[in-house]
C-alpha cells in the first residue's frame, strides 16, 4: 500500500441517504470497478458446498452485506476511520460453482489472486469454512507461509470427510500440507464442542497450532498467547461459530458453550499488535437460513469491519 | 425510446455467475450510472412513514431485489426478453428521509423525475402506497392525466388520517385532485375487507374509479373491462395485497380474500392490449418483516418483471 | 335483543386513535363489564389440553384479538355494520385449566352461560375444538337441540382418544350424545385428508351429518345444502383448518387441500337466509405458535367479525 | 409383488401411541430391517449439492418424516388402506455425501437397486432434483425405458450448469440420454415462470416431453392428456415447485402461479387408471430452511402417502 | 404518593385465572378507568416514525404486554411487592399519529402530562427512542431539570437527521436544549459500537453526560459511578438495545457487543440508592418484528417490571 | 452395569453416514429394541398438559433427536467417550397421553420402570418439567430417596395450581412428600425471577432444599456446595431455562437473567465428582415452537450427552 497522494473514495454520507436505502455493496462502499485502485477489498465467496451438515452459507455474503448498512465509519476502540485511510471497496463474489467443488475453489482463489495482484488485501467472506484455503493460496503467492489466527469451535483439521479431502473441516490440514500455513505462527481459539474422538485435538495440536480453549478463556491470557505465537504476515480467520450460537454462531455446524462478541472483539483489539501484520483475512460460515434474528449476519458484518480496521492501521 | 443503433447491457449470463452470486442490483441489470441512457428505469422507494398500521416498507426494495436473483430473462406469456429490447437498469434507491415525510416524497418525486427527463420509464419498488403520488407527479408531468390500473385490496381513496392528507390511504384521492390521474380511465381491481362505514366504495366511485371487487373476480370479464376503461398513456399500481396473504399479499394492512398469483399474472397479461400505452408503475407494500417466508418479496419481483416486459413490448 | 332505546357503544373512532394502539379487546370493543348489557359477546376460550397433536391453541383468542385490529367496523357484503345495530363486547377469557380439562370446561360452559342469561349471543375463540361442547351446553340450554354448520377438515366425531372420551376429536359425537345438536340440522363442510380406517366418514354420517367434502367443492351447490338442511335456532363452529394451511388453515392438524378464504367467505355469506337463525358460533383452533405469518389469527379475526355480522343482521 | 401368505407389519395404532410421540420414521412404518420383505419402500435421498439455488433439501427426508406424523392410514379418495394391503417400510436415507456429487448419485443408486432388486418398488424423498438420476438408473434396470408423469414448475432438461452436467436442472435430459425414460410417454405438468431464453420450453418438447403449463390448468383435460399419453411401467416424480409457494412450493428455486393442493391430488388421483402402472417415483425438493410454516414437508408427507396409495392400489 | 387509606387494585390472583388467558393490560394490571386514582402508570407510546433504521417499535407496547403476562407480582431482589404498596395501572397507548412526528410526540406529552398531573409516576414503554423526549416533557413540568440513567449502545445527542432534528438519535440533545435535563447529574451507561466519526463520543461528553461503555463494563464500578453523578429527581431511560441482541437488544439500530440481562438487572438494582428519586422511566426500542424469539419483549417486560419496583420502594 | 464380556453397539461411524442423514434416534444410537440389553437408555417423555404458560414441550424429545444428529462421541472435558464404554441405547417415547395428564404420568412411569427393572440408567427428555415425578418413581424404586441437583430458574415446589397438584410446577414438592428425594441431599441451582410472593423462595427451602440463585453466581462455589450437600445415589434433573432465554433457556416459562451454556456445562463438569452417583436425570421443558433458532434443542441434545457421559464415567 503506498502513500502517493490520491483521492478516496468511501461511503455516501449518512445525511445524503438513510441507511436503509441504496444499493447493498459492503458498508455501501463503491464496488472495484468504480475506483481505479484498492487498498483493502472484500470479496465474497458464496459457496457452501463442502459443508458437512447445515447448508446455506452461499447467502453468507448477502446477509453480511445488508447488516452491513448499520454500519457506521469510525471504529472507536482501534481509534481508526478505515475508508479515510485507504481505498476499501466491495469487489463482489467469486462466481464460484456450488455443483463442483473444485471448480468453485478455482474461481475464489481466482478472484483474490487478481486483487492481490493489484495490492489489495483482501478481506473474505464466506460460505462455508472451505473457502479459507483458495483464499489462503491467493494471499500466500508472494509471502511465504503465513502466521494463522483462527477463531473457530473446530481445529477443521480433519483428514478427509464423505470422500473428500477438501472440506469446510480439512481447510486447516490442507493448508499446512500445501505450506500455505506456518504452524509454528498460528493460534486456534475458541475450540471446544464434542469430538469424533479423543485424539482430534491432539491431531491438530501435532501439526504444530497452538490450541486456546472456549472453556475457561481468559481474554488476557488470550492475547498474550496469541502475541506470543503469531508474527509476521499474518491470515485471520473467523468461523462465526466461535461464538456462541446465541451471539449468533449459528454456521453449519454450531456448538453451544461459545464466546460473547465482547470477548471476541477484545481478542481481535489485541491483534494490533506490531508484531502483527495482517495480510489477509476472512469471515466464515455465516448461515443465513439458520438465522432467524440475524445475528450472525450482524456479527459478520462487525468483524469484517475489525479486520478492515486493523489492516487499515497499519497503513 | 428511440431505436438508433447501441449497445444494450443485460444481466450477466447464468453460465458466468451463479444467479445466488453478484451484487443485489434488480436482476442483476447495470446500475443507471453503468451505462449511458436508459429506456427502462426500477426505482427504489424506500419510504414507510405513511403507513397505518404495519411499518417495515422500507426494506421492500432490498427485499424485492434480493428475490430478483431468481427471475430469468424471457417472459413466455407475452413473448418478450425484455433486458434484450430496451436498456433496463437499476436506478436505486431515493434518499427518502424517514423521519420527515414531505422530504421523502419530495426525494422521491426527484429522483424519478430525473429518470423521466432522461427518457426512462419507471417502474417503482415502495414502500408504502403513498410513493405512488410522488411517482405518479413525475410520470405525469409531460404526459396530461393518466390512465390508471390499480391493483389493490383497498381503495385508497381516503381524505386523511393521523391528522395527514398524504398517507398510504389517500393516495388515489389526492392524484385525483392533483389531475394526476383521470379518473374516467382509471379501473381498481381486487377490492375487498372490511370497511371504514357503508359508504366507503362509493366515495371512490364518486371520484369516478371503475371498481372491480374481488369476491365473484371473473379473469376474463375484469379485462374485458380495463381495456374498456383505460386508454391512452397508463400508469399501473400494484398493491402487493391485492393478492391474498397466502400468496405474499403481506402488506401493512392485509386483507383475507385477495387473489391468487395466477389471477394477477393474468390480469396482468391482459394489458398487452393496443389503447394501453404503459408509461411508468409500481409495486408497492411489499414489507418483508411480516413476510417469513419472503412470498411478498418473491412475487413483487415477478410482477416488476412483468410491468418491465409490458413496456417493453410497447417498444 | 330487545328493541328497547339505548345507547349502544363501539369501538373508538380511527381517527381518535391509530388502529395499533390502544388495548387488544377484539376489535376495541368495550368490556363486558365497561357497558350495562350486551347483544352479542366474543368469548375467548383459551384451552388446547385436549389436542391429538400440535398444541398452541390456548394463545388463538390473545392472537386473534391482536389480529383483530386490523378490522374495520362495516361489512360491505352482509351490508351490515354489526357495532352500530348490536351492542358488541369482548368478555374476555373463560379462565380455563389447563391442566384438569374438566375444570377447563366447566370454566367454559359457565362463562358462556352467563353471558346466555344476560341475553348475549356467544361467539367463543378457541383454543382446540373440544371448547365447542361447553360453548354448546351453554348455547343449548334454553333452546332445544340446535341446527349446526361445521366448517371443519374433519368430522370430530371419533368416540374417544387417547384414553379420554373429551377431545378435540370427539366432541360433535358428544353433541348429538348429549342433545346439544339436531344431526339432522348439521352439516359439516370441508372435510378431507388421510382418515384413520375407511368407515371414518361414514360413522360420521351414521350419527346424522349432512357431508360436504372438500375436494370438488362447489360454493353455490354447497349453500343450497346448507339452506336445505339447516334450518331453526343455529350454531356455527369454523376450525380453522376448514382453510387450506397456505390460507392459515394452521390448526393442531392441519390438512392439505382446503378451502380458500374466498370460498368460506361465500359459505359464510350464505348463511344469511331467512330460515338460519344463528344462536351462537365459534371459530376454533388458530394455533399461533405455527403459524408464522399470522394467517390463521388474521383468518381468525375475520372470520369471527363475519360472524358477529350475520348474528348482528338478524335483529 | 407376490400374494403369498405373510404378516404385514404396519404402524402403531393411534390408540396405543400419541401422533407426537415415538421415532420418526416415515408414518411410523417399520424400517427395512424390522421386516423380512417389502413391497414398497421410502427411501430418503438427502442430497442437495446440485442445486443452483437455495440449498437446504438434504434436510428434506428428515421433514417429511416429521410431518409424516399427522398421516392416518386410509386414503379416502382413492379407496385404499395401503399399509394393510403391502408391506410398507421406511428404508432409511442413503447415505450421499454432500462433497462429491458423483458418490451422492451412487450411493443414492445403490440404496435405491437393491430395495428393487428385493422386490420393492421405491418411493425417494428428496433432496433436490438431481436425486431422480440414480432414483430412475435404479427403477429401470429391469424395465427398460419408463413413462414419466413430471410435476414440476421447471421443465430440468437444461444440458449442463455451473460446469457440470448433473444439476438438479439437467436430470430430464440425462433421463432420455440414458434411455432411462421413453419421452413419448412422458408429461411435465405445472410448467411456469421466467425462462432461461425464448427456447426453454421448446427444447423440452423436442426431447419428447408433453408439456402442459400452469396458466390456464384444466385439472379434467390434464388427466386426460395424462391418460392419453403415459402408459405401462412409469415413474411420477413430484417437484414440490409444482405447487404455488403459497401450498408449500417452496424449493431451491420456487415460482409464483403454481398449483394448489386441491388440484395436485386430483391430478394425482387421476393416475389411477388401468393403462398406468407406477413401479416408482420420488418428492422431490422440499427444503426445509425456506418453508418457515412446514408447508412443504406437510405437502411432502401427503404426496409421498399418495404415491404409496397409488402403488399399493395395483396390487 | 400520599398515604391516606384506600384500597389499591391489583392483578388478578394467579389462582383465578391462568397466566394466559385474559385481557392484555401490563401485568394484568387494572386500566387507568378503572381505578379512582393511580400511583404508577403505565402508558405505552407506540410511536416509531422518528427512528432511523428498522421502524417496528410501535408494536413494542402490545409486545411487552403480551410478554408481561409471565410477570408475578414479587420482586424478590430488590424485596418489594410493588401492586401491594402502590396503586399501578395501565394507561393504555397514547394516541400517536404515525404520519405526522409533531402530532405523534404532541399526543405522547398529554397523555404522560395528564397522568403526571394526577399524581402517577409514568413508565413509558416505547416506540423508538424519539418518545422519551414527550416523556421527559412531562415528568419535567413541576420538577426542574432532572437527573437521568440512561442505558443504551448509542449516546443518542446527534443534532438532527434525514431533516429533522426529532429523531430517535437526537433526544439527549433536545433534553438538554430544552433544560429538561441536567446533565451533570446525568450517565450514559452501555454504549459500544461502530460510530459516525472519530469526535461521536465527545460531543455527548461535551453536552455535560458522564459515560460508561459497554466494552470493559465492570457492574460494581458503573453502580458506584451513577451513584457519585445522579441525585436528586431522576429519570431511567433503557434502550433495549443496551443489551445485546443475544439477549433481546433487537432495537431499530441494534449493536454486537452489548450487556447480559445479569448485568443490566444488578445495574438496574443499583439504582435503589438513598439519593436517587425515580420520578418517571421508560423502556423502549423494542421491536417486535426483528424479534422472532420474543427476546425483547421478554426482557422489556421485565425492565419494566423492575422500574416499577423501584419507584415503588420510594414509597 | 455388570462387566461381562459383551459387543457394544454405537452409532455408526460418521464416514459411513453423513451426519445429516439417517433415522432420527439420539445421536443415531440403537433402539431398545435393537440390541439385547442396555447400560443407559434415553427415553422420551412427550407430555406437556401440566405446563402453566406455553405448551410445546411435547416435540422436545423430537427436536432435541433432531439436534443430536450434531453430536460426536467424545466427551473432551470429561474425557469419556461414553458409547464405547456402555451400551447406549434410544427407549423411543412413552405413550404419554396428552388429554389424561395421569395417563401420561403412568405411562411415562411404566417406560422408565421397565427400563430399570432391566438395569439401565435413564435420561429422560421432556416434555415439561411435570415428567420429572414419574421419571424419579421409576428411579427411586430399589435406590430409596435420592439425591438431587436440580438446575432451573424455578424451584418448581408449588403446591398446586390451576386445580391440579401435579403440574411442572410442583414437581419437587410432590417428590419429596412422596419421599423420592431427600431434600438434605438437594441443591436447586439458577433460582431468579419474579415470584408469586415473598415467601415463595422461603417455602422451598423449608421443604430442605439448598438454593443458589443465578444473580451473582460462581461457579466455583457453587460447585463446591453441590459437592458438600450432594451425595449418594442421585438424580440430575435440568430445566432447560436454567439457562438464560438467550442460551436457549425458551421453555414453557422462561426468565431472563439465566445461566449461559459455559457456566452450565462447567456446572455439569463439577458433577464429576466420587460421592455422587447419578442414578438417572433428565433435561425437560425444550419447547421448539418458541425456539425458533433451535437453541433449546441444541443445547438439551448436548445436555443430554453430558448426562450419559457422566452416568459412564461412573463404570
Amino acid at each position: 500500500m503506498s502513500g502517493e497522494e490520491r483521492t478516496i473514495v468511501g461511503p455516501p454520507a449518512g445525511r445524503d441517504q438513510p441507511r436503509f436505502a441504496g444499493f447493498r455493496t459492503f458498508a455501501k462502499l463503491p464496488r472495484r470497478q468504480d475506483v481505479e485502485r484498492c487498498d483493502i477489498a472484500v470479496l465474497g465467496a458464496p459457496f457452501d458446498s463442502a459443508s458437512s451438515f447445515r447448508p446455506g452459507g452461499r447467502f453468507g455474503p448477502a446477509a453480511v452485506r445488508e447488516a452491513s448498512m448499520l454500519l457506521r465509519v469510525h471504529n472507536h476502540a482501534l481509534g481508526v476511520s478505515p475508508y479515510a485511510v485507504a481505498q476499501v471497496v466491495d469487489a463482489g463474489d467469486a462466481p464460484a460453482s456450488p455443483v463442483v467443488p473444485e471448480l468453485g475453489f478455482a474461481a475464489i482463489e481466482a478472484a483474490a489472486a487478481e486483487l492481490t495482484r493489484e495490492g489489495a488485501r483482501v478481506v473474505g467472506i464466506g460460505g462455508d469454512h472451505s473457502v479459507t484455503l483458495p483464499l489462503l493460496r491467493a494471499a500466500d503467492a508472494a509471502r511465504g507461509p503465513l502466521g494463522v489466527v483462527h477463531f473457530d469451535a473446530h481445529t477443521d483439521t480433519d483428514d478427509a470427510a464423505y470422500g473428500s479431502r477438501y472440506t469446510h473441516g480439512t481447510v486447516f490440514r490442507r493448508a499446512v500440507e500445501e505450506e500455505l500455513v506456518d504452524p509454528r505462527r498460528a493460534v486456534q481459539i475458541g475450540l471446544r464442542g464434542t469430538r469424533f474422538s479423543d485424539t482430534a485435538l491432539e491431531q491438530s495440536a501435532q501439526l504444530g497450532y497452538r490450541q486456546i480453549l472456549a472453556q475457561g478463556l481468559d481474554v488476557e491470557a488470550a492475547i498474550a498467547t496469541i502475541r506470543e505465537v503469531v508474527s509476521g504476515p499474518t491470515y485471520v480467520s473467523i468461523d462465526i461459530d466461535v461464538l456462541d450460537p446465541a451471539f449468533g454462531g449459528l454456521s453449519s455446524t454450531p456448538e453451544i458453550g461459545g464466546l460473547t462478541t465482547r470477548e471476541l472483539l477484545a481478542l481481535l483489539h489485541g491483534l494490533a499488535a506490531p508484531g502483527i501484520e495482517i495480510v489477509a483475512g476472512d469471515v466464515v460460515e455465516v448461515t443465513p437460513p439458520y438465522d432467524p434474528a440475524g445475528l450472525g449476519a450482524l456479527a459478520g458484518a462487525n468483524l469484517a469491519f475489525e479486520l478492515i480496521s486493523l489492516i487499515a492501521l497499519q497503513r
